[in-house]
């Protein structure tokens, strides 16, 4: 445990990378915020980085709690190998939340980070006390409507381009709120390596296995007891917003919030009304 | 125009019952709250009066802006006949927020109140700045899954727990909410008549037409381009939930939240919730 950066003057620009070890893997972090709460963990989608959170988001909540971003297993600047499975990607979660010596967290996914936030809060017991699930779904998946395949084997220029694609909607003012996102992604210099081409595989064969058919997929969501804020953009290309609301008619405890105008990204195209929902969901 | 008891000091249940006449009809209207801002006005379900809102909603709301509560024509102490239509209601309802005054508003309809702030909406031009529809539809709704016509023509003991029935999830901790909403409901005293024949037959005329099957439905929904925020319970009995989520996708810029474990009076199950989020999409 390492708490000597932790303190609440540093932000998303300036909160070090720090490390600790369990399971065996050396799991990079970043912590800051407004300690003495309940922090708030964040899982990152597909490919993502620490690096690839909004700092208008993390910045945002970290007004009035505690934020930790990490890398799971293998991605970036953690050590170790990907898994190619959600339910080893929450274990592994679980083992770096509990390295750090935290009793109790809530926890934020978006994309495949919400399939790993769901496996923390089926895995972790007491461990999780709230969960915000961000455009993501549920087992089973009838991936039809997605155009993730198509979105994601284009070529940008920029490269970095490829993300208004994933996050944003086709409206102007959409598009433009993502080059503002994508400006403000970019501010911080000493930024996370992008992952492995073994990540990239061990995440695609997670998906393929999350998303398999499965009449009963749906019947785990009952596990989940914990209080849900499911978020998603009002067309979700990625994975697609009907997930959402299957989401929170399964879901025990869940509160569903779309945003007009929006895909898969939709916190980033609103952050300031996101951390204030998101800020009333965990009191 | 009557300005004298708007200070801020008066609440749902000291504001007084004042009257204005518009349309050939004498409208009656409590007004209360902070004055200076967009007032917002409230659109009451079927066969409700005045007295029928939520006390911890309107105060709730209160706090921060201008309220106004009103009985459409014929209901309740307003004179005149209740037309047999929502864009008759809608115009009704128009020429009443003019005859106060009053350039520009925001409204707030539940259930058949949200049909008649959307014919608000789409007859009023510039009146309208933000819409709040709660358990509500659109036009051409399918009701093929509600029961309202089986829990309306039920038998309660005493009467009032049909709102239970119509507002609160089964759930033990819905019903207990459901107790405590009609506890303060009931807290004025000088209450407004209860609604009359023609208005209850004149209201189920409108709701016959409203939802009368149409494959252009939905088109109307284009042109009320004003920010909405549509709020629902996870599982309303009477409109049903998935209507609320085709308004969010039709409408051109709509908010939709759903709560958990509730009915069709979510706002009423989750008052500090609702203002909270109210409040937020209403600044």
């Amino acid at each position: 445990m390492t708490h000597s950066n932790h303190t609440p003057t540093h932000t998303h620009q300036t909160a070090p990378t720090e490390f600790v070890e369990a399971n065996g893997i050396r799991f990079a972090y970043r912590r800051f915020g407004k300690p003495g709460g309940v922090p708030v963990v964040f899982n990152q989608h597909y490919t993502g980085t620490m690096d690839y959170w909004d700092p208008a988001v993390t910045d945002g909540l970290a007004r009035t709690r505690e934020v930790i971003l990490f890398n799971n297993a293998g991605v970036s600047s953690s050590s170790g190998e990907t898994p190619a499975s959600f339910p080893e990607m929450g274990a592994n979660a679980i083992a770096f939340i509990r390295a750090l010596g935290l009793q109790q967290v809530d926890v934020l996914g978006i994309s495949i980070g919400g399939f790993v936030a769901q496996e923390i809060a089926l895995q972790g017991g007491d461990l999780v006390r709230k969960i915000i699930l961000v455009g993501t779904g549920h087992r089973g998946n009838d991936m039809t409507a997605s155009r993730s395949t198509e979105i994601f084997s284009e070529t940008y220029e920029p490269p970095e381009h490829l993300w208004l694609a994933v996050h944003f909607a086709p409206s102007q003012v959409s598009q433009e709120a993502g080059l503002a996102f994508l400006e403000r992604k970019w501010r911080r210099q000493d930024r996370d390596p992008e992952v492995s081409a073994q990540t990239v595989a061990a995440q695609g064969e997670a998906i393929d296995k999350w998303i398999a058919p499965d009449e009963n997929a749906l019947a785990y969501l009952k596990a989940i007891v914990q209080p849900t804020l499911v978020v998603q953009g009002s067309n979700d290309v990625i994975i697609p917003t009907a997930h959402s609301v299957t989401l929170q008619q399964h879901l025990p405890n869940a509160e569903l919030v779309i945003y007009p105008d929006s895909n898969h990204g939709s916190i980033y195209q609103y952050p300031e009304r996101f951390v204030a929902h998101a800020e009333q969901f965990l009191v």
